[in-house]
């Protein structure tokens, strides 16, 4: 069988003025649409007319020999765009890179080359090596629509991806960005899979292990869904956004750094799939094994302890999910060549007294200067992982770790190392004793005598966003007492702090539906058995 | 246990300037983002600086005792919307419906009440009516954005509805917006799950079943994927878009009618569905089946019979596949009180010769008028479905249906009862003898000598939509041989007809990577067994 193929074009056709017609002059439309591009185009542009162009089908854009696809939006005003303009969304407008004026052209899109791969694991299909490699490599493209993504992030959902998949997942998404390699056998990072307010353990294992003499470049996110991410804290402190040759040089200098990963471009196909898993809350195992390992691996490291918090109103609720997630992340680390430490810790509250990037760097400063008042919680936890991680050097003995991180921590060394990664990144005016906190503030007080028996990590989460943490530094919420503490009829459970009257507007309405803390009877306190 | 819920106001905190600092003026951002709501804030408006307000976020819009929810987007151009505005695309504010100016207060959206249980579909949980329900109602008060949609969708896919489900999301679907009736135990309508082209046999079955006394109040969609609704061909001979009140009378006189079904809020839901499904080409049994019952029911019909096609391009590709669908429909119908006759048809080819909304009523007309040009398939397929329709009449014996429709039809009461539908609506002029096609054409022709053994009924619609169907009525393909027919080297295959030289250009791009037809020896045609 042979297709028929000749086309006879008849007097009135004109091929040549056909394409003429699809020439547009591109706009800048500046609105963000968060990493879906959209093309803005006049209802009455005669391109538009041109079937299937509807609102929501895909336009391919092409200017100066590259070509971006879009979303369409369909647009009535000529303040926004005209009827011989093509608009552009600001990041695909960035994508694109000509200047606005700059004739583009535009035809529907033909679907991404991958598309028939995430149609068959939308139908229930195992993926290949191939088709992971497609899929990825179209999502770092920005090929799929913010429909194809989440079509994509809930066909792979639960356990829709065994765990063969999952590592070629995770090494397409390496492929789809840049690696790094830091020329050294032995290259450290730790790393938490979230959810836990306060839980800035990484400043404090970083200049701890460093001080040892372990490389551990670490580069962090800032927060996504959280209060504080380790770059927005890091941010008070010092300058954490370096062109990625300083960074380089700091580590060679110092064994560490402790910045914002953004800018390195690793495993970027991650950054997008968030776009969409953010506002559904998914956190599939198979997807955050793939994210933090890709990560990991694009960072260049060759060793990792690996935090995995339980607790009621942690990501992990049971030690059973736990251990499951452990094999995932054991399974796909094999693969992949990295050595990875997976330690199950207690979740059941935040950590530290701090949430919010200002008050978190206040408690880190007072671990590292053993202050009086430092969190001991957080002291302990830190220590502990620095400890598993100095245990990979090959002249540690297993269990002599801990001892080692609390002598670094003890003697100033930890303190003195990260001064100096600070100094090197650029320091910031911060005297840990006068945090400038947010100006605005209230407290939230016990209503009963009792003993705290919860504090839901997501509720008091949420308070501190909207409090204006991460974005305002200074907001968020000190708290005053925690799990177990014994407390009386008006005592100040927590403190919020904020910048503006519309966010402590916002955390007091939801302070007012729920505070996040229960009291109750000592013997309601869950215990949690972890594995340190 | 208890929680803490008292909030101590400090000297700082005024909430009452809170609240006022939420204030905005509203402003209509003329793009339309397709059934979603999308609002647009100021990058240095102050309450865009309230967290969690990012890009992509939802937020609340309140004015005059109304609410509506929107994704958000982020706008650097005052032109665009200004510091203290608060922009809506075009959908929202209509539904806002409050003027240009008014005040309007925007908060963080609190998420939708059925999202609970979409989460638990995400992870796979088996919902109740009640889930259904709340989710449904959601959908269709659009509190949903894409992203939730699409996990709707995708989480409901394939085999992840039982038939207990499917039941609960159709009857949701019918709760969802109105329900006619009619006030007669015999309402009659038929259905095509749809795919292929030229497939216009409603607007032959509805005058015949009428012409025999039976009530057909039938209300069409617009094409969505295809190149032509029964609406959009309606639309060539008359009228389609009436008052539903007109459309009452015109069935009450004349026991039929034929319009688009758009105005009359059946089953709302589907339709916002329908925007995430389109993009992604999701057709799902369960889907399809609540998706088609629901709109039947809310349009008061009693008895339905729906076609299958099955075929090599067709929706549904093998007799075993189109056997589980008919069960499912025989299922969910039983549950919700519809007669249902499921006929199973061969889906091999586009019916007729036409395909787009002149040249298919063209051939409609030419069945009507007993003309000897008139596409035979499209006058077997019809009259065999309206013989089915016509044994629902208790006074018919089964196996009669299809004498007396072919006696109504070859005696001109079929006609003489459409041209009483055509003129009841609103007759437009139309001679089926010279229809003004689009005048831009061009031929595809036999590249060898053979036989035609495969029309791929995909490939055919699109190249029909490029060219300018549905929006440009004389646009579209018209076949000149169809399967099994004998064909010598240079002989046109089809015409392709369009009224803008881009729709042309388009059409032609397409055509040159694949005609849609496949020549080869007659052995090679595909049989297809089928129940009539």
């Amino acid at each position: 069988m042979k297709q028929a193929t000749e086309t006879l074009p008849t007097s009135d056709a004109q091929p040549v003025a056909t394409l003429a017609a699809s020439k547009l002059a591109l706009r800048r439309v500046a609105i963000d649409t968060y990493r879906e591009n959209v093309a803005y185009l006049h209802r009455d542009c005669e391109i538009y007319r041109a079937e299937g162009f509807q609102a929501l089908s895909k336009v391919e854009v092409r200017a100066n020999g590259q070509h971006i696809l879009a979303t369409l939006n369909v647009v009535d005003d000529v303040a926004i765009v005209g009827c011989h303009e093509l608009g552009l969304s600001e990041d695909a407008f960035l994508q694109l890179a000509v200047d606005e004026g700059h004739v583009v052209s535009v035809s529907q899109a033909e679907p991404p080359a991958s598309i028939g791969a995430l149609n068959r694991k939308i139908a229930g299909e195992r993926l290949s090596r191939e088709d992971f490699r497609s899929i990825v490599h179209d999502i770092a493209e920005l090929h799929y629509s913010k429909i194809e993504l989440t079509a994509f992030v809930v066909a792979t959902n639960r356990d829709e991806l065994d765990r063969e998949e999952v590592y070629f997942l995770t090494e397409a998404m390496v492929a789809s960005g840049r690696t790094l390699d830091w020329h050294e056998p032995l290259v450290v990072d730790k790393h938490c899979i979230g959810g836990i307010p306060g839980n800035r353990t990484s400043m404090l294992v970083v200049p701890i292990v460093a001080a040892h003499g372990l490389l551990c470049p670490k580069t962090s996110s800032r927060a996504i869904t959280s209060p504080a991410g380790t770059a927005d804290t890091m941010e008070v402190l010092a300058n954490v956004q370096l062109p990625f040759e300083q960074l380089a040089d700091i580590v060679r200098e110092h064994r560490a750094c402790l910045a914002w990963g953004g800018t390195a471009n690793l495993s970027p196909a991650d950054d997008v799939l968030i776009s969409v898993e953010r506002p559904l809350a998914i956190d599939s195992p198979g997807q955050m094994v793939a994210s933090i390992l890709s990560k990991k691996i694009a960072a260049g490291s060759t060793h990792l302890v690996l935090d995995i918090p339980i607790g009621p109103t942690a990501k992990v609720r049971s030690m059973p999910e736990a251990q499951r997630l452990r094999r995932l992340f054991e399974y796909v680390a094999r693969r992949i060549h990295l050595s990875l430490d997976v330690v199950i810790t207690d979740g059941r509250q935040p950590v530290g007294k701090g949430i919010g990037p200002m008050l978190e760097a206040r408690d880190v400063m007072r671990v590292l200067e053993n202050d009086p008042d430092a969190p001991n919680d957080l002291r302990q936890k830190s220590l502990r992982l620095a400890g598993r991680l100095i245990e990979c050097h090959p002249d540690v003995r297993g269990g002599d770790g801990f001892a080692i991180a609390r002598d670094i921590l003890d003697s100033g060394r930890a303190l003195a190392k990260m001064n100096d990664i600070i100094a090197a990144q650029g320091a910031k005016v911060f005297d840990y004793n006068k945090p400038p906190l947010g100006r605005l503030t209230f407290e939230v007080c016990a209503t009963q005598a009792g003993v705290v028996t919860a504090i839901d990590n997501l509720q008091v989460a949420r308070i501190a966003r909207l409090a204006g943490a991460p974005k305002v530094a200074g907001a968020g919420l000190d708290l005053f007492h925690k799990l177990g503490d014994v407390v009386a009829l008006g005592d100040v459970l927590y403190r919020v702090h904020a910048s503006f009257q519309s966010d402590l507007g916002f955390a007091r309405q939801a302070c007012d539906k729920a505070t996040g803390y229960t009291l109750g009877l000592a013997a309601e306190v869950p215990h949690v058995f972890v594995e340190f």
